[in-house]
């Protein structure tokens, strides 16, 4: 790996050297299906929780928490996301599945589909770079949530399919570490760096997935719609 | 350049490959300087502008462009920012200027000082990876403008002084393409993808640069304190 290390400390000169990575423009194996609509994809970190609680279950929402998932709620709609939205996805966890029926209860629209999934479920992406001493998993972790994590990405961050008409709205309520992946990878950034990305609690980031494959970020962890005094990481 | 084009494949199972691109945590030449302190760095984006303009002079900021920047400033002054920014800076451009001016008066807080920085104007940083057909300027303005724009890098991102005593927070208004180099650069992302970035006038970008040399990024693009139908890009 000796090359890519001068590659790396080469960016100090960045105007002048190669690109360090091209695009594939083939990331999803679907550059040949002639997608026509762009998909929009809002990812949702849930609302502030229970820390103290052992296990899923007792690591509800607080009263904050849930203001979060509300004012969340309120801020889609007001983007016009209601209408548009066309499948609405929620980890399985106990946080996730109370911020995503505060936020899906808002949009008051009742006939956008939801589905649960266990792909999307909190976990340990990849070992993070640089490391931290602080979050330091075992490396079981890792193998197991790395491969189901990146499961998920492949299923739920695409191009449109080809019968796709129209553009299209998809929330996914889950989690910090997975919504970070989420966005390396989707960027194709090096997946390892997640860990400098942060998201805040009830945060809204949002990728637009174009026809031609490309993807932009059009927010990383957007709080805004939040009072300053409802913040928290 | 052949075994990078295979590591960036690669990332399709990112779950078990070797980290592509390791930390420098002497990236801004400072690691031995012994910092005490955290630097956060917000970096806004200016308001609307009148895009029919020739010049400059006549790329003044829209009425929505004005409200953009107001709102923008009491959304710093809610976070409790005006109390902690240490240093103001803005782009010579007409439109951060008339920007920042109409932040600096919401921040309420005279003491705080202001620099006019003719290093952050717009530009055009480095060549884009994937590049795009609707904006392509010639070599040269990449490698006047990339060495300039690498220079403020330099300038305004590292973290901090060692007699810097307490946190502090820099409030930088300039322009999209410099901040999203700019946060590439932090992150240690490629900075040739900068344009898969996109940034809503008046959006707050906040980097945070520990004492260690770490960078995380707390936001990108936020604008929820914009009401949605005061949303451009």
């Amino acid at each position: 790996y000796r090359w890519f290390l001068i590659r790396c400390l080469d960016t100090a000169s960045a105007a002048s050297v190669e690109p360090s990575c091209k695009w594939d423009s083939d990331w999803d194996k679907r550059a040949n299906d002639k997608a026509k609509a762009t998909r929009n994809i809002i990812l949702i970190r849930h609302g502030q929780y229970n820390l103290a609680g052992s296990g899923d279950k007792e690591r509800y929402l607080t009263e904050l928490g849930k203001e979060q998932a509300i004012r969340t709620g309120i801020r889609l709609k007001e983007l016009g996301l209601a209408k548009l939205t066309t499948h609405f996805v929620k980890s399985t966890m106990t946080r996730a599945q109370q911020t995503g029926d505060l936020i899906y209860k808002q949009l008051e629209n009742d006939e956008i589909p939801v589905e649960d999934s266990d792909l999307i479920r909190e976990g340990a992406p990849v070992e993070p770079e640089p490391p931290i001493q602080s979050w330091n998993p075992d490396p079981k972790t890792f193998f197991l949530d790395g491969a189901r994590i990146e499961t998920a990405f492949r299923h739920f961050i695409h191009r449109a399919n080809p019968e796709q008409e129209f553009d299209s709205t998809e929330v996914i309520v889950c989690h910090g570490n997975v919504i970070r992946y989420f966005v390396c990878r989707a960027l194709q950034l090096p997946p390892e760096a997640w860990l400098r990305l942060s998201l805040r609690h009830g945060s809204i980031t949002w990728l637009s997935v174009r026809p031609n494959g490309r993807v932009s970020i059009k927010c990383l962890g957007d709080s805004g719609h939040l009072p300053a005094d409802k913040l928290t990481f």
